[in-house]
């Protein structure tokens, strides 16, 4: 049967949780991945370095997967300085969060400007330090512009930090493109979903909320061309699934949550997409190999993911105690089934 | 107290819908307007006259409001022909109602396509008849274009059925409004959402699925712009509701149905918005006067409808039976109370 093998996956955005969430979906990351980039915006945002080092205890103390390796992050507030860079930098850690207040689920702690003296001030000493800075880029104008009126300040930064690399997160917006092609040191993430989605999969007949995501899912043009970067696997962007497991109730409720939970199965989605745009072989570069490079990533334990030309299919829900969670494309068909 | 009278309230696009949910709804409308046009999209989609002259009864003895009208509309389909036409015209009926195949709810029936030889022909004897031909202008395109794609069509029909009144019901795209300006022969109907909420009112922060409606919200530029017309009482343009009721479990749940119920307190909610723009001395021509000629219509049973200048509030839900039903703007403060 044939069979393809993936060195060393990589999910460069991911949200993991905490407590019970977290023990209930880690292994659907871990039993896929090599490591993965934890996002920060816990109930409790991980602003300081000893909260990430206590995240990274519960993160590898729950996982079966020894070998897995979290990336963490430290969410960046006001109240962020130099000190507590220093610390991050010692204990290894590699990637600052930015995110604009509000922009998404937790993130009120988050930033009301972002380019402001003492911000900058910190981008300096970000830059020195080699830290790379992870961007959610929306500013809180119309859902459909948010990402390209915050093109901007990616632009601004770029330009005035040369040397500190900058990602921008979950890439949704066509018209964010042209910044990975005009800045040397400009870079991004894209989801499976916002490569595969338009809004009309959330709206454009009866309404899916367990399609609606931050940013919004955009335009059959957005989606088109984001899919083209990944199926080339674009050396400056990587896979960040963006994975964010939550409760049915939350999602099917007056002011339901933001998220796409999308990492069960989500290696055999990605091989049956590349395969069906006769692309299979870029998937390691998308799904590791440009990471490996723009994050310099060196210390992973090595790990192999087979997989075979059979089918398989997206569970149709994943039973909580509490609740369950209804994961991306829930009991679709796939082309991949992973070797276990 | 501060008092405005609103002469003949009419609400040119309405979903009355039938059987438990028609009873428990009626007297939202018919306590505030002296007719309202009455959707066929029903379960068993209206399609004939008969159907019609049934529903109008059904409507008729359902309301304590006895002097209430409903101008019936016929929906539809490929199998409508000049016979069934005439006895229409014969039984009173003014508004014919296209819907394109899956545009909104209970659209199944509506017209795979709308520029067929057989179509151009119904719509030639409408035109003789003097019918008004009422449109839910939608392509089956990407959702925030598909009122502006469906342009082209009014466009022909306009111009090859000079006489034939067509409607643009719940216009919510800027660019449509040229359409207006351009052909004699096109009118519009404006709903309250559309002309006060953006695409971001649903999806910008939480989800709000009880927003969720076809055509899908705009920009603040679409919106922006209806709101104008609609202050403005632009002669080309009524007021049409288009409140749709669901049970609130249908709005909460997968596959989640579009549709928003503003009947209740919607005069009240209009005055407060015409007055915040000092625009209250064109509200009698946008809730009625404009109707009266567009649809020629004069053989209304006078209705006199009293606001005060009082606070008032949108019910936070309306309790059924068997489930709730959550109103536009649910618990919103009004300015303006409704003296029964």
């Amino acid at each position: 049967m044939e069979e393809i093998v993936l060195k060393d996956p990589l999910d460069m955005h991911l949200h993991l949780r905490e407590g019970e969430m977290l023990k209930n979906i880690i292994e659907y990351t871990t039993s896929q991945f090599a490591g993965a980039v934890v996002m920060p915006n816990l109930t409790t945002p991980i602003t300081t370095t000893e909260l990430a080092l206590q995240y990274g205890e519960e993160i590898t103390s729950n996982s079966k997967h020894k070998t897995f390796k979290p990336f963490l992050t430290l969410y960046i507030t006001d109240s962020i300085n130099e000190e507590e860079l220093k610390y991050a930098k010692n204990k290894g850690i590699k990637i600052l969060k930015i995110y604009p207040k509000g922009a998404t689920t937790n993130s009120e702690n988050g930033l009301n400007e972002i380019l402001t003296p003492h911000m900058l001030k910190i981008c300096d000493i970000a830059e020195n330090m080699g830290f790379i800075l992870s961007i959610h880029g929306e500013t809180n104008g119309f859902s459909m512009d948010r990402e390209y009126q915050f093109g901007k300040i990616f632009a601004k930064l770029a330009q005035d930090f040369p040397k500190l690399k900058i990602v921008i997160e979950h890439m949704s917006d066509h018209r964010s493109i042209e910044l990975l092609e005009t800045y040397p040191n400009i870079y991004a993430t894209l989801t499976l979903h916002h490569i595969t989605m338009t809004l009309d999969d959330m709206l454009g007949g009866a309404l899916n909320a367990h399609r609606f995501c931050k940013p919004i899912l955009k335009t059959p043009k957005d989606r088109d061309m984001l899919l083209n970067l990944a199926l080339n696997a674009h050396p400056k962007v990587s896979f960040g699934s963006d994975s964010a497991p939550h409760l049915e109730k939350n999602k099917l409720k007056d002011s339901a949550a933001a998220g796409i939970f999308s990492s069960p199965m989500i290696l055999c989605a990605l091989a049956t997409l590349f395969e069906k745009h006769n692309k299979l072989e870029n998937l390691q570069a998308f799904i590791s190999n440009n990471a490996k490079k723009i994050y310099n990533i060196n210390d992973l334990q090595p790990k192999e993911i087979r997989l075979c030309k059979k089918h398989s299919w997206v569970p149709t829900q994943i039973k909580l105690i509490q609740n369950n969670i209804i994961p991306f494309n829930a009991g679709a068909l796939l082309e991949w089934t992973q070797v276990i």
